[in-house]
């Protein structure tokens, strides 16, 4: 292609101005502060990783990963989760730190290959990881800490489905045995929600019943405690039985959390990360057609890294949720400072005072005529101003409050 | 290479455990509210870059920067800094925006070939820009804001020297004219502060005096008010007297500051960014053999993003100044709630309570009867404990609270 222009950057990637930084921000903190209320501290891995390591045990396909070669020929990858990372970390740093660990983080991601279409080579994730404990109770505690993060972040309505990849798995092995092919694209449709291609394929199955109705049934369990009942009705194989029970504890945990409400058990529901190997959730805010959240249990993961143990997690997509959350009222706003250079030393030690005190102040000299020109009008009419409630506005930027020394009849201080 | 192992990390860059973050996080919330007060709205700009664009553009060498191909053949580089996309910005998304621009960040910035001599590949940069204003008064205000940003930071001792390029290049224009090598082998050496070596090289020169003297003397260019009049007598060359003139009034706006105890002017400095062609200038703290912030005026790097202006701006050495940064008592500790299954609701809504008024609580469901009798002996010995202010230590964690529920006699709450 030909040279980039100068005022160019790469597609797919993003600046966040001052508006969009102080609400991203925003939600950074207050989403880290309600990680930390649950016990889960902070911790902040590299950009770059091993392809070899971090890369390939990452969920994120080998053609979406970035890569680059160091000078000794090794390749490098930016991150494209962080899960992955704190397995690592968890098999290193910390290996003698005992089970459970609780650790959370916000950081960038990125994905190749997505400049296209306008979905994003670079967003912000903040999350969650709970390594070494395999009960419903943790699964519980990070989707109601996911409930709690959506919160603190401001998203103002949500709902989160749960699902269990060893259902369908099951479900599949027992009802189409060796037909990996047929299985595979009948969950293909599942994770992308084609209701309609299921079906197709289904008929294209020529199933005897109660198979097909059993595997087309499986499209209506979406709910509450209701479905567990059903879903163990419906499928007779062991693996999608204990898959089964593990969600109804887990319900009954988020019973206890006080957060059902928000949930529904949604068994056509596939994690879109390969390493999950349990339960798997998706939330969804109103008016959104992506998830704002997603998250699982991935048992097998840290063995990769050479410490065996199950764990459970999520991510929110903190990109995605800038879109959804209102803008804030700001806290307070910027006073201009305006001197003639004989009053220097006055002014600006009062923008320190000011400073001192958590005042937001910018001091600018007034050197030419013309710019002292403007600062005699605008104190003229800063009180009508104020009164009126109409804007401080000089050399094109807006201000709250408005000081000047040695220019205009009476210095203000 | 071999293939790297599982728990390994490219070399050159770090993970940081929680108490290192905590650290971190605290410098880079208290710098960035200082530069609020003084008037600087953050931003924020991609990981990513173009090598056409901003990687030329910026100050680094072109082996030290970290290059990748797009899939379609375009370089693009992981940021060296944020000056240069900064500069793209101003020309871009906020070239509608008035002059002066103040601008914050805080971000990661990338070195290749730094793997060796545990110099880092990836580190924390928090600075700023000021866009549009050629005074000293901005230079003065930079300047200024570096130092209540070392304060805000934490950084007990530092002293920042100034210097000016146009200095150096006016003295030797001037002493040396033609004389290109040589005139590059004695600013090599003063970058590298090497006087010893600075001195071999005059000597090698066999110069006539005063010629000579005149370049050995400006090694002692080292001091207050004192220094500017010393280098206007050193000096006739016009672009030498222009810079010390711009030193000297700058010296009188930091006197207005209040901060010139904290400054040195330092004739012998030369910023090491390519891209300076004004006021350089570097902070050191005790005991840290390398700057801790460093900055100057760049008037010439806007014009190559379409939109000339002059500027200024500096970059806190973050990462390293985590080093020299007293370790904070942690503010409050985390409650552990331990429960067996029965009292699971009661539990839990005690977190919840707890979590409301900010406490950090982590819960744990008791099951097997081994767990059992180690928090019914952890009951026993609590009161005692927190008497002789020994810690709370459960499977192998420290906890500042217990509360337990459904366990040992009296049940708390």
């Amino acid at each position: 292609m030909s040279k980039p222009k100068g005022f160019e950057k790469p597609t797919g990637v993003k600046d966040y101005l001052p508006h969009a930084v102080t609400k991203l921000r925003r939600i950074e903190r207050n989403v880290l502060a309600c990680m930390h209320r649950w016990g889960y501290e902070q911790i902040m891995t590299p950009t770059i990783e091993y392809y070899d390591t971090v890369g390939v045990a990452s969920a994120t396909s080998d053609q979406k990963l970035f890569k680059l070669l160091n000078h000794r020929g090794t390749t490098i990858v930016l991150r494209s989760d962080v899960t992955a990372p704190i397995a690592r970390v968890a098999s290193s740093l910390l290996k003698e730190t005992p089970f459970p660990l609780r650790l959370s983080y916000h950081a960038n991601v990125f994905r190749a290959f997505e400049e296209e279409g306008g979905r994003e080579a670079e967003f912000f994730q903040t999350g969650v990881e709970l390594v070494g404990d395999a009960s419903p109770e943790a699964d519980a505690e990070v989707i109601a800490l996911a409930i709690a993060s959506l919160q603190a972040a401001g998203v103002p309505e949500f709902k989160i489905a749960v699902g269990h990849v060893g259902f369908l798995n099951g479900l599949f092995e027992e009802t189409l045995p060796g037909r990996a092919g047929a299985q595979e694209s009948l969950k293909a449709c599942l994770l992308q929600r084609d209701h309609v291609g299921y079906r197709d394929i289904l008929r294209s199955l020529s199933l005897e019943e109660p198979i097909r109705s059993e595997l087309e049934g499986i499209l209506r369990l979406r709910g509450g405690q209701e479905v567990c009942d059903q879903a163990l009705r419906l499928s007779g194989n062991d693996a999608a039985h204990l898959a089964i029970r593990h969600l109804c504890d887990l319900w009954d945990v988020l019973g206890a959390y006080g957060v059902q409400e928000h949930v529904l058990i949604d068994l056509t529901m596939i994690g879109d990360f390969s390493y999950y190997t349990g339960m798997t959730f998706e939330g969804y805010a109103a008016h959104l057609g992506f998830p704002v959240v997603s998250g699982g249990r991935y048992d097998n993961l840290l063995a990769q890294f050479g410490r065996p143990a199950p764990a459970t997690g999520f991510a929110l997509k903190t990109t995605r949720i800038l879109e959804v959350v209102e803008d804030e009222a700001e806290a307070n706003g910027t006073t201009l400072i305006l001197y003639a250079e004989p009053s220097r030393i006055a002014a600006l030690a009062e923008a320190g005072k000011r400073r001192e005190a958590g005042e937001s102040v910018v001091t600018e000299a007034v050197r030419t005529a013309e710019e002292r020109g403007a600062v005699e009008a605008l104190l003229q009419t800063k009180a009508n101003r104020a009164k009126n409630g109409e804007p401080l506005v000089y050399q094109g930027r807006r201000y709250d409050g408005l000081v000047a020394f040695g220019i205009g009849e009476g210095e203000e201080a």
